[in-house]
């Protein structure tokens, strides 16, 4: 396609019900690739990564996998743009961000899994948790505190925020919150993790990072990678409509964060952190 | 840790129902990083991926995932075992996995993002399906037929199938199944792609690919990961209990397959390949 994509498509389907069956049309997230390169003032550049995305916020995309990802910081971010370079053909472009440094392209020999190159230890969960030390302070304690009530209200929040296409159920959702439980920017992706991103990069080149008064609630599960995107954005409170997992729990409470799970009426679980949930 | 990680952990967690709260514990799915390494005869080696997943099945994870990439056929594998070379630390070693090779390891510089590298077009989902066209070829076409009846029953035969723990919703799950409706094997995992690369790495190591008279189940939605993954390993019908995405429904048509979306009670919809499904 030659076109900008757009966040939906629509195809043909057949809709079978008990024994009877009709065509008709329905709407579906778009999928499609994102490379993000990297460029700087002398005219180096490089792709630093592709995913697989619903278009739209692209480039908030782009900010926030930087920073999440301890590459890029915000202050170094002159520029971004869907890219013009010649050997990018125009069904790509819409595809492709370039995101222009102030300074150098940071020398990253493994990018496909910095976060374990830089651990002595090998692959485990400590040593996940030892790379998040290495890159990341913990969140401040004391400063927020939420009541059961703005907890149980959240999700409904964050479907209200959604788009009509959202509350289908073929997106993800990442919804950022003050502690009073107004919502501040809710983004949506086929990816739980690229919401995430497009989510704390709006925060970032708004220049409101870091997120230390704010609550980060997703659609789905929380895991390793939401609270190390959550956490490099210096978010205090993470909740999820469904379970975390157990190296997410290890995350909460190794840099002080509240992490709660199973949220869905007037119920949820506390994981970690519950002094910030006024009981 | 130094022993070989479940895949459960129990924790302690604060419990909020309404204005009360309670401690009690809980159990959730692991998350731990797990390293694929390939390793020669000649004694050459090589990380190809670091994956997170929950633990258990981790060779047939391994075997699936090296099979759906296009880096190693099974008929190619000498042997799998955790990791004990001298580097890998006690802590790491249910968390590696070797596979040996009865041939060189496979020359390829950027595995991160090798689905696109052998692309021309620049990135965008028709280049996606391009990729996919150089190393599989159409499922094949007539052989099975499923009734609506059968598909009703997937979602229940498969959570069926689960693990107690599973049924809690705190991991996703895929199963194989007949098209009778039989379920042959079920896999679970805190990442969707790794239960279906445990399912396709099952059949792999069992000499049971190409999987062309299975069905495949999955709990959540039908990404372009997952469709890529069951044309790997030559399934023909792919059902979710979620949406597809766009580019699911791109690679479905692309290459002869059945794809049902919103498989719920006596409900769903057919994005693709409608003739296999019984009116």
């Amino acid at each position: 396609m030659s076109e900008r994509p757009g966040p939906t498509a629509r195809v043909r389907v057949r809709e079978l019900t008990g024994a009877s069956a009709r065509d008709r049309r329905d709407d579906l997230a778009t999928e499609e690739p994102l490379e993000i390169r990297l460029t700087s003032l002398d005219g180096a550049r490089r792709t630093v990564a592709i995913t697989m995305r619903t278009p739209g916020h692209d480039f908030e995309l782009a900010a926030g996998f930087l920073h999440a990802e301890g590459l890029v910081t915000p202050g170094r971010i002159a520029a971004i743009g869907y890219c013009t370079d010649e050997d990018v053909p125009p069904e790509a472009r819409y595809n492709t961000v370039t995101v222009r440094l102030r300074g150098p392209i940071p020398d990253l020999p493994a990018l496909d899994r910095h976060f374990l190159t830089s651990s002595a230890c090998g692959v485990c969960g400590s040593a996940s948790l030892d790379v998040l030390r290495d890159r990341c302070r913990p969140v401040p304690s004391g400063d927020v505190e939420l009541t059961p009530e703005v907890l149980y209200g959240l999700p409904d929040r964050l479907r209200a925020a959604q788009g009509v296409f959202g509350k289908t159920g073929g997106l993800h959702a990442a919804g950022l919150f003050t502690p009073e439980g107004e919502a501040l920017a809710v983004r949506e992706d086929v990816g739980r993790h690229n919401a995430v991103d497009k989510l704390t990069g709006w925060a970032a080149l708004a220049g409101r990072l870091p997120l230390d008064r704010h609550v980060l609630m997703v659609s789905g599960r929380a895991s390793y990678e939401i609270m190390q995107k959550a956490l490099a954005a210096g978010v205090p409170v993470v909740c999820a409509v469904s379970a975390p997992s157990s190296l997410a729990v290890d995350v909460a409470r190794e840099f002080g964060m509240t992490l709660v799970g199973f949220l869905r009426g007037e119920r949820c679980n506390v994981y970690a952190g519950h002094e910030r949930v006024r009981a």
